[in-house]
C-alpha cells in the first residue's frame, strides 16, 4: 500500500523491523542511544548541540507545535501568524487555547507569504514578539520563504517559531543563518520516513534558559525537557517514551544519511512531485497550484465538476489499488491531496496517476475541469 | 531480556508482529478499527459507552493525567492528593504547573492511605473539588482503596480522578459503582502488556460535556477529544496517532481477553509478586513492604547495607543475565524496584531472584539486611 496521505508516509521494512523488540527507556544503553540520536539531530538544522538541543517529545505535531509556542511565548504573548491555510489555523486557535494571542495575517491561500506584508504586521504591532509560520503548508502545497521571513522578523528584533513537520528533512533549513528562530518543530514520520509517536524541537540553548517558568504545562515546557536531558546527562527523558518508535527512527535516519541527506531526499521529493503534477495535467485534471508554486511535499488537484464525483468513492476505488490519499478536503474549493513523500519515488507516483486515472474512468467522469472559478 | 522495570513492561512477540506495517490513520478501514478498539475499553472498567468514552490521548501517562486534571478542574481548581510516592508527587507538580491548586495529603510511606484522612481532609476544606488518587504506587508499590477512598468523596460531593497507570487491567475497578470518577487514565503499556506510545481515559460522559473550554490546552482537553470522536462517529483522532502502537494494543487486548481478563491477569501478577516476595526473604533480602500491604505490581527490596553494594553495578551484573531492574531509587531510603507486571509468569521470577542471588555473591555483599531504621 502507498500511503500518499500525506503522513504518515510509506516506510521502509528496515525501520519498520526496528521495533520488533522491549526496550527499556531508562536502561544506560538506552540512554546512550538516546544521546547518539539527539547529538545527530541539529546537524540536520546546520547547528551542533553547542548551541541547540535537540528536544524530543512523546505524541505528534501539534503537542511538540503548542509545547513551542508555551515554552517560548509567555501567557498573553502576542503570535503573528501568517494563515497559510490548515496547518496556520492550528497554531492559531492551540496559541489561544494556551492563553497566548495569535494576531492573523491574511495572505492569499495559493501564494507564498509576502515578507513585505510580514513586516509591516510586526511594524503595525509593536508588541508582538513572535512570529509562528508554517515551512511547508500540508493544507495547500505551498512551501513558504523561511528565511525570508525569517530576516524580516530579525530585522524587526522579532523571534520565530517554525512549524517545520512537513518540511523538516526535505526543504533546507539553516538555522546557523535565522538566530531569530527559537525553535523548529517536527515529528518523527513525515520527510525522515520514520513511524509515528514522537515529536522534535530543535531550539537555542540560551533562548531556553531564557524561557524556563513560561509553559503553563509541565508536560510541554521545553525548557524542561532541556534541563532534564542536561541534568541526566546522557540523554534521558522524563516521562516514558514510545521507546520502539525512537528505534525506527534512528534506522530511517541512517538511511536518510545513506541517500545523501537534504539534497538527495528534495530531489527526490521534487521529482515526485513533478512527476505527478505532470501526469494530473496530461490526464486532463487541475492541480491547484501554479508550477511555480508547487511544492514538493503535497499535491493539491481540483476535483471535477462532475456529479458523478465522490471523493470517499475515489478513495476507496484507489485503496483497492493499493494507493491510499486522504478522504476529507483541506482547502477552501473541493481538491483531493496527494502527498509526495515517504519511502517513495517517481514510479509510485506515475501509477498512482494511472490508478487515478483508472478509477475516474470507473466511476463515469466525463469532465475532469474543475468547476468555473476554482483558481 | 526480562522487564522488570516495571513499565514499559515485557510483551508478547504478537504483540510486537502487530506493528510491522504502515497504517494510515484517517484511513476508514482504521476508523472502524478504532471504534472497535475504544468500545472495547469502558467495559474493562464495568460500564458501556452509553456513558462513558474511551479517550485516547498520544503519549506517556503524564499527559494523559495532566489532561484528565485540566479537563475536569478549571484554573485555579483544587486537587486533593495522597502522598502516596514518586507518582502522587508527578501529580502534584503538573497540577500546580497547570494553574491547578494541589493540596498534598500526607500519609505513611508503606502504607494505604487511610479514607478517614481524606474525609478529614475534605471536610477541613469544603473549596477541594476533586481527590487525586494514584491507585498502584509504582513508587513504592502499595495499592490504595480506589473504592473506599472514592466512597468517601462520594459522600463529600467531591469528584475524583485516579490515576490508575500501574493499575489498570490488573485491580479491580468498577465505575458504575464509582460514579465520582469523572475519569480513570492509564496507559497502553503497564498491565494491559501493550507498547509505550499511548494514554487512555475512560471519562464519564456527562462530566465531558459540562467541562468544556476548562483545560487551557488544546492539545490536553478532553472534552475536545470527545467531542471530536462525536462528530466523527467512527473514532476519529484530532492528530496524528502512533498507529503501530494502536495495532499492537488491540493485540494485547486479544490476548488480555483471551488469557481470562482482570481476575486472571491479577492472579498472575499476585503469583508472580508472591513468589518474589518470597524468594527474596528466603535469600536474606528485607522487601519494604509487609506482607499485607505488599501489591502485586512493585516489589521494593531495601538495598543491602554493605559497602561493596552499588545499585548500578547490581543492575549491569543482572541484565548480563536477562534482567532488565531500574537503576534508580524511588523510595527515601535505597531500595532496588523489581516490576511483577507484563508478559512474564512466577517462574521468571524466580529465576530474576536466582540471577540476584548470584550476583550478589560476584559483588561479595556479605550483609544482606538494610541499615537499622529502615522499616
Amino acid at each position: 500500500m502507498l500511503l500518499l496521505i500525506p503522513g504518515p508516509v510509506t516506510t521502509r521494512q528496515a525501520v519498520r523491523l526496528a521495533m520488533l523488540h522491549d526496550l527499556a527507556p531508562w536502561d544506560n544503553d538506552f540512554r546512550h542511544f538516546m544521546a547518539g540520536l539527539r547529538a545527530r539531530i541539529p546537524p540536520l538544522a546546520g547547528v551542533t548541540e553547542e548551541t541547540h538541543a535537540a528536544l524530543p517529545l512523546q505524541g505528534c505535531g501539534h503537542f511538540i507545535t503548542e509545547a513551542a509556542v508555551r515554552t517560548f511565548l509567555p501567557l498573553g504573548g502576542k503570535l503573528l501568524v501568517p494563515q497559510t491555510g490548515a496547518y496556520a489555523d492550528r497554531m492559531i486557535r492551540l496559541a489561544r487555547e494556551a492563553g497566548r494571542v495569535p494576531v492573523p495575517l491574511a495572505i492569499a491561500p495559493d501564494r507564498p507569504t509576502e515578507p513585505a506584508a510580514v513586516a509591516a504586521a510586526l511594524a503595525a504591532n509593536p508588541d508582538i514578539t513572535h512570529v509562528g509560520l508554517v515551512y511547508s503548508e500540508t493544507g495547500t502545497g505551498v512551501v513558504h520563504d523561511a528565511a525570508a521571513i525569517g530576516a524580516v522578523a530579525r530585522e524587526a528584533g522579532r523571534r520565530m517559531i517554525l512549524d517545520a513537520v512537513s518540511a523538516f528533512g526535505a526543504l533546507p533549513l539553516d538555522l546557523a543563518a535565522q538566530p531569530e528562530i527559537d525553535a523548529v518543530v517536527f515529528t518523527s514520520n513525515k520527510c525522515l520516513e520514520g513511524l509515528p509517536g514522537m515529536g522534535f524541537a530543535i531550539a537555542r540553548c540560551d533562548r531556553l534558559r531564557d524561557s524556563a517558568g513560561n509553559a503553563g504545562s509541565w508536560s510541554f515546557d521545553l525548557a524542561d525537557v532541556h534541563a532534564q536531558g542536561l541534568r541526566s546527562g546522557t540523554g534521558s527523558f522524563r516521562f516514558t517514551p514510545p521507546a520502539q518508535v525512537l528505534a525506527a527512527f534512528s534506522v530511517a535516519l541512517d538511511l536518510y544519511q545513506s541517500e545523501g541527506g537534504q539534497p538527495a531526499r528534495l530531489a527526490r521529493y521534487r521529482a515526485n512531485a513533478r512527476a505527478f503534477h505532470g501526469a494530473m495535467r496530461s490526464m486532463g485534471l487541475e492541480p491547484c497550484l501554479a508550477d511555480d508554486v508547487q511544492g514538493p511535499v503535497v499535491v493539491n488537484v481540483h476535483a471535477p465538476d462532475d456529479p458523478n464525483w465522490n471523493l470517499q468513492r475515489f478513495v476507496d476505488l484507489l485503496k483497492a489499488r493499493g494507493v491510499l490519499i486522504s478522504n476529507f478536503y483541506n482547502t477552501p474549493r473541493p481538491s483531493f491531496r496527494v502527498g509526495c513523500i515517504g519511502a517513495i519515488a517517481p514510479a509510485d507516483m506515475l501509477y498512482a496517476a494511472h490508478a487515478m486515472d483508472a478509477v475516474l474512468e470507473r466511476m463515469g467522469i466525463r469532465n475532469r475541469r474543475p468547476a468555473p472559478g476554482s483558481n
